[in-house]
């Protein structure tokens, strides 16, 4: 048996496992230390009073015969969930059919998995520093990367080159690491971009809930002619604390269509659905109804206390940077603050010192991309209380 | 954008899609008839009492922020629920380490994601007739696929050909659709077939809690060498009903070990963890302690019971197909019978009589395969009322 090769390209650890060595190696060396994360993108407060009863009563309708559920028909998630996104959408202003949105088990399969349907002789566009599993799924499967750089002169927010040409663009925004948002203005070139290279967008849309200026769209369809090229993916990890609960959404829609090598159009969403058949069986039943509790109103209420806390953090973190005029992007319409390593420090040579001097653990940006070299990504998503120790230390580490 | 072109090779029209067409055209036809479905695999009977508890528990541990989990370390499932399952296969007599073992969302999924790590210049060998999964997910990666032959000479337990070289292998035993369960020493000569071909199994154990039989082995890795070069994979979703909760896992022993073309050894399940990695983020906690609560000594004893009762049906159908002299499979250490159609009916022709003259819904043998032409599969998820009632109307239409 032939393995796959091209996993042999893929670099043998994963950021985050370098970082946690380095950790551990710390906290043995400082038992005592008051270590404070903010490295890892994961929440910290709980899920929501409306979700956990949502799932509760769906775990008990699964234990009785009359109410249980089996496999989901078509595994593209419950009406009542794909509706509730729907309507969701229509808040955000974007128009999207129940039909064209298919629930799953949270973005980052979804991200993974949808490059099936893509031939291997592709360009994959991304901007750098990049989310790594755009990437490494990319390696799998032996395509070609290029990347857009975001750096310094654009706000970490990278626009396309008309010179170049790409069939597949990852775009997340507000963006992971950089904390960066497109507004309108900048969606449009994208879009334009794309269909003008015939081109697929994968536009992650995982922290949309960040976002506070209205001049930010909050999801790509608020585009014209964003259906006719992009695929959104998002997920209730960050809005809505379902990192462990796991429940995302991804739509395709129906005017996305490519043409095939003998001419014939190709709908994107019908290869999707084809892949998914054969590859996935749905998401829990209780999971979906925990999901759809989320949308409605006292969901939303209760979700927008915790974006609420950890936009504070964020703000807390803004300040901070500001005070010690230190260069940085995000923090206001996403949980990422991304800034410039002080005295032209190496990312990971302060990543070491804010470990060893203040024992704040952050991640450094060269692990992102070849831009991310002098820069360092904070979260937003730790507790008030250990966010205002941390930037009471990483100002005097600074100063 | 170049779509993946494999992909146009897939039959339009999944075989249940073809099904429910005509099921809905006879309701629609007949809005009187009592009709009795035995043709999807699907669990009627609801989950165990114990599994509930723990999801509710669970949902209440993701409400409160000091009990509360967000993303899994490793993704690869919680060391309670890994140790669980280790702990069930040496009850089985065999030997899977905790650390060898994968929980997934499915056995559905791995099955179709697994193929990512193999090379697409592999040839790929299924028992035909076969379940559709394993097939597509290789035409969706432009592998050859070749066929051995189960059929009424070999109790639709296809064995290996020494004279033909497979690369991959897919085995499901219990087998869906024929019911047939390959002995130890069958599985002997696969095993010893694989490894003469540097070949990888792919078992499917999905349907091993049903087998009665000591003689018939639940795990591959109860033959020697299996270890060396089979992946298994099992799930919850006909064992303790699952099929809505979505639970998995999927065992690959450190011992299997391929050549890359440098003559580097790689390890299968370090491939498998750098794709899983990159390309899913773990299952919901609270699914993960249902599941974890099935493994108990309670969650065991209420499971074996919904088991008995399929069984049960099960027995009654073999019954009913021995008095009225057709030749069938399965039924006694499987969920599915797998029967001969009477008086040389093709598949499609007997799926028409049985839905128009009794109001029974089952799957056309021809759905799975060339061999499965002339040959109808039954389930015993149903009612027992209902599985006597359809046996009553089935001896009538053979009748």
């Amino acid at each position: 048996m032939k393995i796959n090769e091209n996993f042999l390209q893929l670099k043998e650890n994963y950021l985050f496992i370098d970082i946690a060595k380095k950790v551990n190696a710390f906290i043995k060396a400082n038992p005592d230390a008051k270590l404070i994360r903010m490295g890892i993108g994961d929440v910290t407060l709980p899920i929501a009073p409306a979700a956990v009863e949502a799932m509760k009563k769906a775990a008990d309708e699964m234990g009785v015969k009359e109410t249980f559920r089996g496999y989901e028909d078509s595994g593209a998630g419950y009406d009542f969930l794909r509706e509730a996104v729907s309507a969701y959408y229509r808040k955000l202003g974007a128009d999207v059919s129940a039909h064209e949105i298919r629930i799953n088990d949270g973005a980052k399969s979804d991200c993974g998995n949808i490059t099936d349907i893509f031939s291997s002789d592709n360009t994959v566009l991304v901007t750098d520093p990049v989310y790594p599993v755009y990437v490494d799924s990319n390696i799998m499967s032996g395509r070609k990367i290029i990347c857009a750089d975001s750096d310094e002169s654009n706000g970490f927010a990278a626009m396309p080159d008309k010179s170049i040409h790409a069939d597949i663009i990852y775009l997340c925004s507000p963006n992971n690491p950089t904390g960066s948002a497109y507004t309108k203005a900048q969606l449009e070139e994208w879009v334009s971009y794309a269909i003008e290279n015939n081109a697929v967008i994968i536009y992650d849309s995982a922290y949309e809930a960040f976002i506070s200026d209205p001049e930010i769209p909050r999801s790509i369809y608020c585009v014209d002619g964003a259906k006719k090229c992009a695929i959104e993916m998002c997920s209730l990890s960050k809005t809505a604390g379902f990192t462990g609960m796991r429940c995302g959404y991804t739509v395709v829609p129906d005017e996305l269509v490519m043409t095939a090598s003998d001419g014939s159009e190709v709908s994107i969403s019908k290869l999707w659905n084809r892949r998914q058949g054969s590859k996935f069986n749905g998401v829990s039943y209780p999971v979906q109804r925990a999901a759809e509790a989320v949308f409605t109103d006292e969901g939303q209420r209760q979700i927008q206390e915790s974006i609420s806390y950890y936009k504070e953090n964020a703000k807390l973190i803004a300040e901070t940077l500001e005070r010690c005029n230190v260069p940085f992007t995000g923090g206001k319409n996403s949980p990422y603050i991304w800034f410039k390593c002080p005295g032209g420090m190496g990312s990971w040579e302060f990543f070491d010192k804010l470990l060893n001097e203040a024992a704040v653990v952050g991640t450094p940006g060269a692990g992102f991309g070849k831009n991310g070299e002098g820069w360092f990504r904070l979260t937003a998503f730790n507790d008030r209380e250990n966010t205002i120790e941390a930037m009471k230390r990483l100002e005097k580490v600074i100063k």
